[in-house]
Formats: C-alpha cells, structure tokens, sequence
C-alpha cells in the first residue's frame, strides 16, 4: 500500500521563511495569519489529509463511482465519511470570504490545503476544488441574491459546485457551444444541452450541487462573443433557502477514464433545466475565465501532487529494495546486495522529483501570495503588477507543472521496476491520475498558447519585462556572494535563452503567427525551467541565511543547497535546447499537407 | 474505436530503397528474399496484422486474463482463433532455421511481422514473441536432444515458450535468485522456487509450454556465475514426442497491471517440477543473454508500435476534430471552425511522432539486417563488425527507443484532449501499453550502463569508434551535396556533442564510476538522437536520388525530405543539453545521504 506523509517542514520553510508571510501582517486577513496559526493550519491540514484522505485514494481507483438507473450517483467507499469530516473540519473555507462564512485567512494557506489533498487523494480534492472555481465566479459576477442564496452553502461545504463547458463537439472552442438558454419570462431561463465531462457532475456527497453552465440565449451571436453564464442548482430553492423541486438537469452516463476514478466525471443532460443568468448576457467567458484562473492555479498544483506521492514512496522502496552493488564498491557487505538508492540513475531519478516538487511548491505559494497581493495589496501600481505577474505564471503554472509532474511521476513509477506497473503497488495509479493534469482546464497546448499568445503581448510586454527585471535583480544580487555565484551565473544563462527566445518572437511572429505557435510549448518550457530556478536561488538564499545562524535542522538546510546546485546542473540546460527548437520557426513544422500524414499501404 | 493500417510503403521504402536487401542475394538464406517475396511477405503480413490482431486489441484490454481455479488460464475472446490463424499462416517461421521448420529468410522480415503485430496487438504479439527468445537460447546452447524435441514445435507454434528469470526479491540482480535444481540422478533435475512477472506464463493457447528458468544447482557460487538454464515443460514429453504427465509448474495468479491486460503475467510457482539442464552448469547467464539480447530488440520494435498505432488514430482524429481557426486565418470558411491539424501545436506533435516513428523503423530493421550479418556474412570480419555494431545499438534501441516511443504515444493521447483520456477511444490502452516497454528486458537504466558500462569500453572501444567512423564518412559524404549538406552539418554538430562525451566519460569515470552511472542515461538519449539523425540522413539522400527519377509518388519522397529537416531542428538540439547534463557529473546527483529525502513533518 502507498503512503503519504504531508511535507510540513517544507511548506512551513516556504511559507515563513521564504514568503515571511507573516511579515504581510498589515494586509486585510492577514492580521490573523499568526505564526501559531499558520503552523497550526500546516500541520493539521497535513495531519488530516495523510490520515483521513489518503486511505481511501486506492480504494477509490479501485471502486470507482456508480452510477445507478434512477441517475444517482454513488461515490466510492469511504469518501462520504470523509467529506463530512472535511466540511466540520472547515478546511475548505480558510481562504473563503469572512462575509459567506470564511475564515477570510491568505490563499497562500488555501493553496497549502490543495495541495495536502490533492496529493493525498486528487480524486476526492476535486469535489470541493471545482466548488472554489464555481463560488469565485459567482463572487466576481454574481448577484447580490444569487451570492446570498449560493455562495455560503457552497463556501461551506453544504452544498457543491460544477463547472460546466465542454460539449460533446467542442471543448477549447467555446465560441460552438449549443446548449440554449431561453427566457421563460419570470427572470429565469429554461436550459437545453449536452455537457461531458463535467468533474464531480454527481455523486452522494452533498444534497445540492451547484452547477455554472455556459449556454447561449436566441439570437446571441454565433461565437464566444455569444455566450452567457447561468446557475443552475440541480435541487432548486425555496425563498427561505430550503430546497424545492428536482430541477430539470441529469447525469446520463459515468466515463470510463484512464484514472481518476474517484471522481464522477459526468454526462450531463440538461431538459429544459431552470437556471438564472450570472453576470450580463453573451458576457460568459469573462465569468467564465474567473473560474478557470483559479481552477488552472488548482490543476498546476496537483501537477506537483502526484509527483509528491509518487516520490515519497519511491524514495521508501529505493531504500528498501536491494539488487546489485554501488559502482564504487559494496555499500553493505553484509547485506547480499545494496539498496538501490546506491545507483546513480536510481538518485537521478529521485533528485530530479525532490528538485522539481520544491521548486514547483515554492511557485505555486509564490503564485498563491499573489492572488492576495492582486485582491490586498494597498497600491493599486501593486496591485496591477501582481495581477500582471500572476496572469503570466498562471499558464507555466499549469502547463509546464503537470508536464513535468507527469514526467516525475511516470519516473518514480520507473524506480520500482516491473512492480510499477503492477496496480498492487498503486504507482500506476500516480502515474494515470497524473495524465489528466496535462488536459483539463484548458490542454497544455492551450496553456502555451495563453502564455504566447495573450499574456507576453500584453500592455507591450510589461508583465515579461517585470519578470525579467525582477529575475535579473536577484541574480545581480545573488552573483555578489561567493556561495551563490555559481548558481546565479548558470540561471542567468538560462534567463538569457528565454530573453532572446521572446525576442526571437517579437522579430518573427509578426510576419508569420505560426512561429509562435511552433515555438509556443517550447516557450513555455523554457519559462518553467527558468522560474523553478529563480524559486531554487531564492531558497538557497534563504538556506545559506540559516545555516550562517548553526540551526538545529542542518541537513535540511544543507539539502536546499545541495537540491539547488542539482537543480542548475540537470535541468537548466534544457533551456538552450527548447530555444534552438523554437528558433527553427514554423516552417519544417508546417511544410507538409494532410496527404503526407496518410499511413500508404 | 481506434483504427491501424500496416505502413507498407513505408516498410517496402526502408527494406527494399534504403537496405536494398535484395542486393544481399549472395548470403545463404537472402537468395529466397526476391524482391517479389519481400513485397508480398510485407503486404500479407501487414494485411494479416490488421485485419486479423487490430481488432482484438482493444477486447483484450477490457476482458483481460482469466485464471481458474484449477491454475489454468483462458486468454481473451478471440484470441485462441487468431492464434490459430497466426500459426497456420506460418508467420512466426519466417526468419527461422530451415532445419527447425522455419522459412529460413532474413531477419529483417521477421521483425517486419514483429513490428505489425506488436503494433496491432502487443498483449497478443507477446505469446509468439517471447517464444523467439527461448527458441534463441536453445538453438544456441541446448542439446541435440534438446533442440530436436522443442525447437519444431516452437517455432511451428503448436506450442510456445517463456522465460522464467525474476523472483519476488530479485529481477535485475540475478545472482540473487532462490529456485533451486537438484539432480534426480537422471540428468534430469527437480526445479523449485516461484518465477514472477512471467509474461505468456500460463494460457490456453497451446497443448504445452516450455520454460526456460534460471536456477541454481547445490552448492552453485552465490553470485551471477552459479546460475544455471533449465528447460521446464509445463506437460512433460515422452520419447515419441507425444504429451506425458503434467509437470510440477502451476500458475498461482495472475497480475493486475497498468497494460497489456491481454497477456497473462503470471506467478509461476515450481514444485520439484522436472527440468534439463541448457548449455553448461553456472553458465545460465550467458544462455539468458541469447534470449534477452533477441527480447530487447523486441522490446525496441514494441517501442515503435504503440507510437505507430497512437500516430495513426491521432492523425485521424485531428482532421476530423474542428475547433478554433488557424493562426493565420480561416482555412476552412465554409465551416464552424478549423481541423485541429491547422494548429501549429497539434503539429508539432504530429511531426515528432512521423520523424520519431520512421526514423526508429529504420534503425530497427537496420539492426535486424546486423543480426543477420552476424551470422551469415562471408567474412568472420565483416560477421565481428556487425555483431560490435549491433551490441552496441540494441541498448539504444531498447532504451531510446521505448523511452521516445512512450513519450510520443503520450503526445499523441494528448491530441484527443479529454477524449485522450476516456478509454472508449483507445488512445489510454496505448499509453498503457506502451509504458511497460520501459521496464521489461532490463529496465532503460540497465540498459543504459549496459551501453556506457559494458560496450562503450569493450575491446578498448572499438564498437563506438566503428560507429563514429561510419557517421562521420556518411556526414563527410552528405556535406558534398547542396541539398543535404544544411541536415549534415547539423547532425555532425550533434555527432560532436556525442564525441565530447564519449570523451568526458573516458576522462572522468575511471577515478569515479558514479559519473558514468551518472550520465549513462543522458548519453543513451545522445546516442539515439545521433542514431536517429544518421538514419534521417540516409532516408533523405534515397529520397532525393528517387525524386531525381520523377516517380510517382513524389509526396511520399518529398515527405522524407521534409521530414528530415524537421528531425534535424527539433530533435537534435536536446544532444547539446544531454551533453551539459553528462559533464555535469556525479558531485550533486550523490550529495545528499538517505537522511536528506526523508519526507519531514
């Protein structure tokens, strides 16, 4: 059996020591984010997830929900039991909104607990994790009676929410949704379509479920500039805020998927469902990006869930699993054979996993003080820059994380050999709940193309550059100390591939959009391996700081520094490459026509 | 449902343009390959493959193997009628000896069958397939006796073989194996122990099974040089030849893996079941070579089918898919939305799966023309130069090649979206499948210091320096040519970044072995984008030479063309990163002691 044990001491390294958040003390919400409670919420959360999540996340590949004739869905073994405790626990509201019954405390803990999880579970996380992204939008966009009638059952866990976008015929062009919204007089629409796919469409968790449905009202223009977002409550409610009526919306179908099986992913078959219009009419995909900002930060996050509990325990069985001997002679002569740990391609693998899951950690709750710095911050020049900033990581975030994660965890499963592949192990599992991450909330190709196409043109450049500035700052400074030279002098090289790459861009994708496109993915890549390795200079600062004061912990401050040169070594260098690729333009890419793609008998 | 058709063309372009295997006539067994035969043994078998195997690859995964109480096995629907078909169609003898029952032609045929079998069905190609391999180490090291009982029913298939090496507690460490042979006296011996992993172990698709199992006779040197080759049937044959008593062999269960649910993974437990001796007491390891060398080219072809298969169906899915439009405006007005084939990225993709799989192709059946130069060439000068050459390349084909093949199948899942990830469409099972190419026959890691441990020194590095010669004369010869010269220079460039780290390694892994550990992986990808770029290279120049004729099918040559100047901008540049990688060292891969990965609460 897998196990999971919630990495504290870092997230504790990178939420006080690296972020200091408790430094950001005069911010709204933040007064309250003490040190002690800051730990405390750490460790608890990790304490919760480890021991109540993670038990069942094998049961729940293994059961898979169930959906019955009537439609009703039943969820695995387990995880109603555990959903309650998750709602009295009150982990999912510790970001929310004081005024719909929040804890109203940092994202940057909201994050830890995503993580915590998704990590111990992602198909259980997802229940409440798609609900973050549905109450955001109804917060940004919402009525007053839709947030007071919503918003704090779903905050609390009373009731859960959906996001519903994808159609049997489109998914990344939502401009061809089908699904109708008419008006049926009194305020409310009736709603007619096909949804797929719809994560924790339905299940046994909770007696309503809140679905976000994007439809189009007659006559609305035929393009995304026609869409239109609509709540649709699967029970409807009472004035008094019982519930009323079976609403017009049903699941008909389960799919059958690679992994994630804990998780309903649904046909939804709306007929004529009552729903009520969120924010104007064919303004729908502004609502709609709200949700997916906050889901795509989410989807970034188990991109290091995976790899976190894959290499956890392939750690375990490296240092259990005996064959062969260390190349440098026995390492245990009294044992028949070495744990593999001893073999070089065995550590490559596993400090690769340990150099992307902190790095990637310390991004995300980077990213998670951002979102804050965006909503808080006391300038509003702050505030923009944040905001700035937060939409050009939000696409590396997702794209190059699960990337990577995926490549992670397909490697940790690779320590175990043959019984890796076997599901008795649960490696396999990691590895096919890990697969989706690289999907949904938008492909990484999209991702790409957001980062490329959106958010580098952006206001002339000014998030990129604001990087690059900042980016360029830090390794100044760092080069200044003897210790950390080496470092920054190997991320600046790196940094100057990605400069040159977004030049190269400026010069080329002009006269021709392909190069873009061509060089998209690698762009992105290029900006992951960079910004992990801004976040390992900044913790090997911090590293190198504390062991100057002869802490108690010093291998793991030692480690950060060890983990850090790694980091510059292996993964760095890929970013000359993924620029050489992306320099190579469009044309060999684009040269061939549908006939050449033809397997000729 | 997925679909495959047999690439044909393409194997006739590589077999009859590229390896001109009909102008090797002179060599015993090459007379019978007219190009008339080699035409119709690839179409028959590609037609067979398709129509016969494909269709079953997908009820093979979803019904699995079923293991009775009784231990005895029954394998999916279907699978039992298509062996029979397989077997009466007599495409398992090709390339087997004539004095066995084989049809005595060029190994490069018979791995033409392996590939379009694999890449039809891999859990059903598995149970001819490791047959060859046991078949192999018989011939090689058994008995007259031996090989007159089993080697005409083997490879007539009326039965099929396995080979029985892991354990429980050892797989890649055999010195390390428990079951036991004690001589009956007989010269027979009684075997004992359980086998794990057992791919084909037990089924229903044959009267009998023959095992062929590493165990160790009393008193054997605990190590690598006590383990001796048994043959083991699983019903026992009297001296007529016809079937005797069931031997002491059962099945004790079968495994749940992530893939190739088609074919039986079995625990074989041995219970004093009666075995004889192969080849020499304590020298089972050189016998298990015979079968693992012949399995990990094996492995390589499988490497390329399920990235064959994956690249077909996203091909068709891509231009069947619309959404969104071309970055450079509407192709298709008169439609909602473009064929997702339009975007840049869904190309490139594509394009790494074309250049990936026709260039692996290539290689392989080159290596399958050096299998038959190691035997049959006029020279013993010549048969050496093939057998280095090959030592050498079948690592990188196995590793390389199954690394690649995974990664492309993974992009092609990609393609799909969210349809990637339900299993309804297929594209799941490839990945599935595929990803256990990397672990079997020696995990990539072994077979990565199999290349830079074992052959790169071997004879004082003859076979690496043969290799370099011959890239070097084909890039000199190529730079000659206006139109190739863009693609040599840029594969010699890569070539030099192999040269340097052969060199590095020469340098630096004598005073520590790690750093060859360390960067074994990295240089077994340097090596197979170098392999690739050379295979590449000659398709171009053939390519070029037909067009110069005017043929007909100018799409097919200018393809290669093109495609090979895809190959060289996007794959080659990564050489340059692995390299940085290689020189990296040791030092911060080992740093960290067990301690440092200990998960801290």
């Amino acid at each position: 059996m897998p196990t999971y044990t919630a990495p504290t001491r870092d997230t504790r390294f990178i939420v006080n020591e690296l972020l200091d958040l408790a430094s950001y003390g005069n911010l709204p919400g933040f007064e309250s984010a003490t040190p002690d409670m800051i730990d405390t919420v750490i460790n608890e959360a990790g304490k919760f997830c480890a021991e109540v999540l993670a038990p069942l996340n094998k049961i729940g590949d293994e059961h898979g929900c169930t959906r019955h004739d009537d439609g009703s869905v039943t969820t695995p073994p387990g995880f109603r039991e555990a959903f309650e405790q998750y709602r009295e626990s009150g982990w999912g509201t510790i970001s929310q909104p004081e005024e719909f019954g929040g804890q109203g405390m940092p994202h940057v803990l909201g994050f830890v607990i995503e993580e915590f999880s998704a990590t111990a579970n992602q198909a259980f996380a997802m229940y409440p994790g798609l609900t973050t992204g549905a109450a955001a939008a109804l917060q940004a966009q919402g009525s007053d009676e839709q947030k007071a009638t919503y918003l704090p059952k779903m905050i609390s866990g009373e009731w859960l929410g959906t996001m519903n976008l994808t159609e049997p015929h489109c998914g990344t062009d939502l401009g061809m949704i089908r699904t109708k919204a008419e008006p049926n007089g009194d305020g409310s629409y009736a709603i007619t379509g096909t949804k797929i796919f719809i994560s924790s469409g339905e299940h046994d968790l909770t007696d309503n479920i809140i679905h976000l449905v994007l439809a189009k009202t007659p006559g609305a223009p035929d393009s995304t500039k026609g869409i239109s977002l609509f709540v649709v409550p699967k029970v409807l409610v009472n004035e008094d805020g019982s519930l009323g009526a079976r609403n017009g919306v049903s699941c008909g179908s389960i799919e059958e998927k690679m992994g994630i099986h804990g998780n309903s992913t649904c046909v939804l078959n709306y007929d004529g469902a009552t729903g009520w219009m969120v924010g104007e009419e064919n303004r729908g995909l502004a609502a709609m990006f709200v949700m997916m900002n906050a889901a795509r930060l989410g989807v970034g996050i188990q991109g290091l869930a995976q790899a976190e509990v894959a290499y956890q325990n392939a750690v375990a069985y490296a240092l259990d699993r005996r064959q062969g001997r260390a190349l440098t002679g026995p390492a245990e002569l009294e044992e028949k054979a070495d744990p593999i740990f001893v073999h070089p391609d065995v550590r490559r693998m596993l400090m690769d996993a340990k150099a992307f899951t902190e790095g990637h950690r310390a991004l995300c709750l980077w990213a998670a003080l951002l979102v804050d710095l965006t909503h808080k911050a006391q300038t509003e020049e702050e505030r923009d820059e944040a905001d700035a900033l937060l939409g050009l990581l939000t696409p590396v975030i997702k794209g190059y994380g699960t990337d990577k994660g995926y490549a992670v965890a397909t490697d940790m499963q690779q320590v175990f050999g043959g019984h890796g592949y076997v599901e008795e192990w649960g490696m396999s599992q990691f590895v096919r709940d890990a697969r989706i991450t690289q999907i949904y909330e938008g492909t990484n190709g999209v991702q790409a193309m957001d980062l490329c196409g959106r958010k580098l043109p952006s206001k002339g450049g000014a998030a990129i550059q604001e990087f690059f500035k900042l980016a360029g700052e830090e390794i100044g400074a760092a080069k200044e100390d003897e210790e950390l030279a080496p470092l920054a002098e190997k991320l600046e090289k790196a940094l100057g591939e990605q400069q040159a790459a977004t030049m190269w861009f400026m010069q080329n994708a002009m006269q021709n959009p392909n190069h873009l496109g061509a060089g998209a993915h690698h762009y992105m890549h290029v900006m992951g391996i960079v910004t992990l390795g801004l976040m390992w200079l900044r913790m090997a600062k911090v590293a190198q700081e504390k062991l100057a004061g002869e802490p108690e912990d010093k291998i793991f401050y030692e480690a950060k520094l060890a983990t850090a040169r790694y980091y510059m070594d292996r993964f760095l260098p890929d970013a000359g490459a993924l620029r050489r690729k992306l320099e190579a333009g469009a044309d060999s890419m684009m040269a061939l026509g549908e006939e050449a793609f033809a397997t000729a008998a």
